[in-house]
């Protein structure tokens, strides 16, 4: 024992008691609105996945993650790989996983996998120690964590479809700069953002920078992003940064690849950011090589879970990057989890992106631990993540995910059944 | 409440009951053999620091530092500076510190410094958790941590000075590849290292170079190192490189810089390591532009503690570089961090560096907890660091080290009472 003033306490949980004994996988389907970008539009259904963990002693931990037929497969894989290992375990966890999955699987599948597991690992954790999953991680740096308001081109409507009628929400339409500000309007009324992104790559750029000239007109002080997806040359890109100078806090995956950015930051007058050309930890050091880009969005679902966030943070200070925070579609497990490690992760110091005001009323988790206060999320103060599962919204949303028959994503395919003639090759101007 | 099938448990302690209300700082001199170095010889007393964290619910934390004035007023500015903070909080911890040192204090004090209280702070958050260290680190990776034996050319006793009589030690003398070889068949055989280490600088190349050969024919399948702390210049380390070519797993910092490590990697047949000339994350970046080193000695004292030095692990698969481990002068509390860290980091596949069987003699910690068996260590299984403080020892190296009046580490200035034309001046060959 330990000669403290008062002894230290017995364990509270045996090891034994916090091995993995159960794991579910329950892929869910819910709504999301047209929103258009640089290879398609979003479906009427975005495909996710919620993983639940159990424990020998019945605790439960959560994790979320992108769905897919093969993202299916390779989850239950590791799942497979970690049954009868201790939760604290999770780097061990990594390997095990990596063992069992297909030697031929990118870097980037492997770490999402992880990732799903090490959330709920790291829920249960914190529930078995009565705490948070970001003192877990070395504890916050800050209260609650800035988002930045997500802006997309939209149709009004999802069309009506092989009898499907047509599905409106209450956003309408923003095809120009005028209905981009709208938007911008009702976002940051609704949530209190203090910065904006608009996802381009959808219209010509000159288009998309009367858009963020219109949104700089609007809200003067706020920091605005521009991100078309690779959809420019590395000329256009060049062309946009020069015409954006003064404009942009950074321009995000303008043109395709390690090369390409590298070109386009030699001569762009703003920081070029990215998740698309750096998303594991082997595409570093050629991008530091070439000075491909100075902002890199980490993603835990990307980069292999939240302890391997935090990594990244440090290698962003140590080779003078900055870091900022990717999303997909996604629902409050994931938010929970991006909240804690960005709270615990001193280098991210930009506002962090989110669908979620596209995607939150569909929420699986209850109502009350996450919220938005002037465009923050305060870190949840219950133990783990501080969320809990609303078995009810997960039922529904895994019959919506049966019902619909859903394979893998598909922005270019249900864009094609509008425009036949539409192609997603890229770049595109 | 989650919806487990028992629910989590409350709390364990409320976040008030974990910060911090008390810090000990206890200043420790503890004996050292004569050994030889590139600067100098070790004094007959080595000056350390054992740092003693309490919470307002009466747990206790155990850190271990290396000494010196400076350092105990650094450790005491850090110490003001965290007081209130609650142990879970440890990278708040590492900001608060940071602002509370000199500005103008090296990255590298700074870590140190900090290094000491994360430790600490770690080892409660085990026992307020009913964890280990390596747990709350994301789990161990290997159940033992393998050890080198550390050589040193060493006189056979310190000479009588000042009155004092002269002080031998079991390990007599080694000032030739015999004494050397004799060395690790007692070090060998005493702890069961699997690898050796002999530290150089102290005898022209060539000599060491034999002592080299001498270990490689006694000891034909152990991997064996080289450290002369830049003893020698661009051309003499590549000579030597050239001449333990097939001899050598690494060469350890045979010249000052990263300029000149480079020059040498250019041509060496091995990897070089380093604990000299990288030695803080702001130093890594120029090393890879440079190629300058292949192997990253970590040390968690140097690198900001035990989340950093994981973190030190992840840059070095990042960037195809190895991880190793350093050592200087230390005590079990010291030994039981570098085991949990190294238990937990992957990328961590060199037997690390130790001191131990030097000075474990004079151990601060009970005896038990810590043991080498074939020159590993097992992973302590008692909650946070695993290891209790004798406080009887405390007190007899405090006053050892109010006797000898310390202040700085003075290996050159020792050597030269007995030799005053001695120079420290590097590179000497
Ligand atoms: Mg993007
Ligand atoms: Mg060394």
């Amino acid at each position: 024992m330990k000669t403290g003033t008062t002894p230290a306490p017995a364990p509270l949980h045996t090891s034994a008691d916090l091995t993995i004994t159960d794991i579910t996988i329950t892929p869910i389907a819910f709504s999301d609105p047209p929103l258009l970008n640089a290879v398609g539009v979003h479906e009427p259904l975005v495909h996710r996945v919620v993983i639940e963990v159990r424990t020998a002693n019945g605790l439960l931990g959560l994790g979320e993650c992108s769905g897919g037929r093969s993202r299916l497969e390779n989850l239950a894989l590791g799942a497979n790989a970690i049954k009868g290992v201790s939760v604290f375990d999770t780097t061990r966890m990594e390997q095990l996983i990596n063992h069992a999955l297909d030697p031929g699987l990118s870097a980037f599948e492997r770490a999402a996998v992880f990732s799903a597991f090490e959330v709920a690992c790291l829920d249960i954790q914190g529930h078995a120690t009565g705490r948070t999953v970001s003192e877990l991680l070395g504890g916050t740096v800050r209260d609650a964590v800035p988002f930045s308001a997500y802006l997309f081109y939209k149709w009004a409507e999802h069309p009506a479809l092989d009898g499907r009628p047509a599905i409106a929400d209450e956003w309408g339409e923003a095809l120009d700069p005028a209905g981009i500000v709208r938007q911008a309007r009702k976002m940051i009324s609704d949530y209190g953002f203090k910065s904006i992104k608009l996802k381009g790559g959808v219209f010509p750029p000159a288009e998309e920078i009367e858009a963020i000239r219109a949104l700089r007109e609007a809200f003067p002080a706020l920091p605005l992003r521009l991100d078309p997806n690779t959809a420019w040359t590395v000329e256009t890109s060049q062309w946009v940064a020069g015409k954006t100078d003064g404009l942009l806090e950074y321009l995000e995956d303008p043109t395709p690849g390690l090369e390409g950015m590298g070109a386009v930051a030699s001569t762009a007058p703003m920081p070029l950011a990215t998740n698309m050309c750096v998303v594991a930890f082997e595409h570093i050091r050629q991008s530091i090589e070439l000075g491909s880009v100075q902002v890199i969005l980490g993603d835990h679902h990307y980069w292999g879970g939240l302890r391997h966030t935090r990594e990244l943070g440090t290698i962003c200070e140590t080779f003078g990057l900055g870091l900022s925070m990717h999303s997909n579609s996604h629902l409050g497990i994931s938010l929970a989890a991006m909240v804690h490690v960005a709270a615990a992760t001193p280098a991210l110091t930009y506002a962090c992106d989110t669908h979620y005001p596209w995607n939150g009323h569909n929420d699986v988790v209850k109502p009350g631990a996450l919220r938005f206060v002037d465009g923050s999320v305060r870190v949840p103060t219950g133990t783990g993540l501080g969320v809990e599962l609303d078995r009810e919204k997960l039922a529904e949303l895994h019959q919506q995910y049966l019902d619909a028959r859903m394979t893998a994503r598909d922005d270019t395919g249900y864009m094609q059944r509008f425009d036949p003639d539409y192609s997603a090759d890229l770049p595109r101007w």
